[in-house]
């Protein structure tokens, strides 16, 4: 079988390997299509080495069908379309402790601290698989695992119908909080300086506004009567990013931190004091969040179509990665099918 | 009558006036005491000029006795007990068409923006009024404006019995702060470099820890089995406090906004990413905190002796306002009474 490894800074390597049987208590999976996530980026760009072994199998957005039973494993069946939650927690940490496994401080994330979905047959604990309806097409069944986070990050900005959402940032992440948000009845308005995903956003019924061509907060203010957007996603990574949404929040407006910022960023605590916003980070997602998510791709929630801009063979895994950091593309999937008919 | 007047910066005024009866709808209270915030040292320092004006009467905490009744007021009783809720809202701007007046958009902030109680005779629409139990000295009555505030800010907090919580900042409010809080059955850390204020906080309950000293984060991480605090209070307005409230969370945790941070703060973004942390600007109080504060005093649950630090007549403002800004000092209260007999 074949298996995508990351060697280093800028390098992957496509391997041959012996597949392996499911162990006690886990299934087989004939994986059919992986994501590549902006964290599979951060890793191929060397800035994960010390939780990425070298020759570590990678990625964690799939989709597959059961292939194998491991030893003690019921309740499955072989041919059976699934996904994947990839995150492990050990239940005995501080916050695993407070009912937050899905920010265990000893967390084991599938595809960066052990090995990933980037490969023929992955096999993985059951309690980690999550089955897909039958009737999905398992291209789309491959976006369920960043549906999942925009799902939560949706549900920690406690986002209602007929809010007014700003979404700083129009990649994947960003289009589908736009999305999840706009499926609960809020008014979305995307921003973002690329027009290439500005012009996804539209075709997939987002509002997009160019951040270098118009005061953002100006524009939010008049549009909601002078009061200001009721939640702001940051999404962009960017110093500002974080300064306009900040900027637009209305008061006790709720600004959800999705991006990373590795470094820390000046904010406007000013503001956070005389308006009482609200800042609340997000992380991944927990597992009703990934239920949720299956259920929007299923349902075609999703325009998952719109999303994935392009399909590659794992043997074309370095120019996937390289499509998706030159920008100008949304989801880059890889297709593992042939191989495992 | 006498008034303390603003008369630019570092400059205060003691100034006879001739007492003006209630307008239509007013009060007239006869002022015993008056507490000196850390707003009016703001304005004395000349930081609020653009919102006070020249020969402005200051002063927002107090307590008194009504003297007399507008026109068209009625429920109220001359020599009755009383202290003011010093924020006039517009009713109709986004901030209060929200619900959340207490942030109204064009707040007129008695004391600041319109004359405050710094005067022997204080006029004041009287639904703004609020009646203190008789039994309660009026010395002690001053401080339910600063309560109310603390009052406030546990609440944004949603401090629950149990929770650790670090207050870093052992002024007033800090000390106030720990002390609603461990009223709720909360597990209280004062953080405060000053000796003075660490001794003002060991009398009265609150353990308080040099941050000079010790690592705050480590401590806390020790003291709850390595999760960190449930909540922490920044009321330092230092960015080493910022840093200190972001550090010493847990899994969760909120961090609440109560200082002011005149220019934008670095904030470690990614540890609330990372542990899905919430920062919460807590501004001012609302009806609500004013009367639960009128509670808390009344019952003593507030150790009101121990946190006068001195009274002085109107006539040493300036040395009162001096010995403030010098530290060492908790509250520092203006006694109007004898003008008044």
């Amino acid at each position: 079988m074949k298996a995508v490894v990351y060697r280093g800074a800028r390098h992957l390597g496509i391997e041959e390997r012996e597949p392996a049987a499911p162990g006690r208590g886990e299934l087989g999976i004939s994986v059919a299509y992986t994501g590549i996530c902006g964290t599979d980026l951060h890793i191929y760009h060397g800035d994960m080495d010390s939780r990425v072994g070298a020759a570590a199998i990678i990625g964690h957005e799939m989709s597959g069908r059961i292939a194998a039973l491991g030893e003690g494993v019921t309740g499955w069946s072989v041919g059976q379309p699934v996904t994947v939650l990839p995150t492990r927690w050990c239940g005995q940490c501080a916050a695993c402790r407070r009912g937050n496994s899905h920010i265990c401080h000893a967390m084991d994330f599938l595809g960066i601290d052990s090995p990933g979905a980037m490969q023929s047959v992955w096999n993985v604990p059951a309690e980690l698989v999550l089955p897909l309806p039958e009737e999905l097409p398992l291209d789309h069944g491959a976006l369920v695992e960043p549906v999942a986070v925009a799902v939560h990050d949706v549900r920690r900005g406690a986002v209602a119908s007929g809010d007014h959402v700003v979404v700083v940032g129009g990649g994947p992440i960003g289009v589908l909080i736009g999305t999840v948000a706009q499926g609960r009845g809020a008014r979305v308005l995307l921003v973002e300086p690329d027009p290439t995903r500005r012009a996804v956003a539209g075709d997939i019924g987002i509002e997009a506004v160019d951040p270098a061509a118009i005061d953002v907060a100006a524009f939010v203010a008049d549009r909601t009567d002078g009061a200001g957007a009721d939640v702001a996603f940051e999404v962009s990574g960017a110093a500002a990013g974080v300064a306009t949404a900040v900027e637009v929040l209305a008061v006790r407006g709720r600004l959800v931190m999705v991006a990373i910022h590795p470094r820390p960023r000046e904010v406007n605590l000013h503001r956070f004091f005389w308006r009482e916003l609200e800042l609340l980070g997000a992380r991944l997602y927990q597992r009703d969040d990934m239920a949720e998510a299956i259920r929007l791709v299923a349902s075609g929630a999703i325009p998952a179509r719109q999303l994935i801009s392009r399909v590659d063979p794992p043997e074309a895994a370095t120019a996937a990665f390289t499509a998706l950091e030159g920008g100008g593309v949304m989801k880059v999937l890889l297709d593992w099918r042939e191989g495992n008919r």
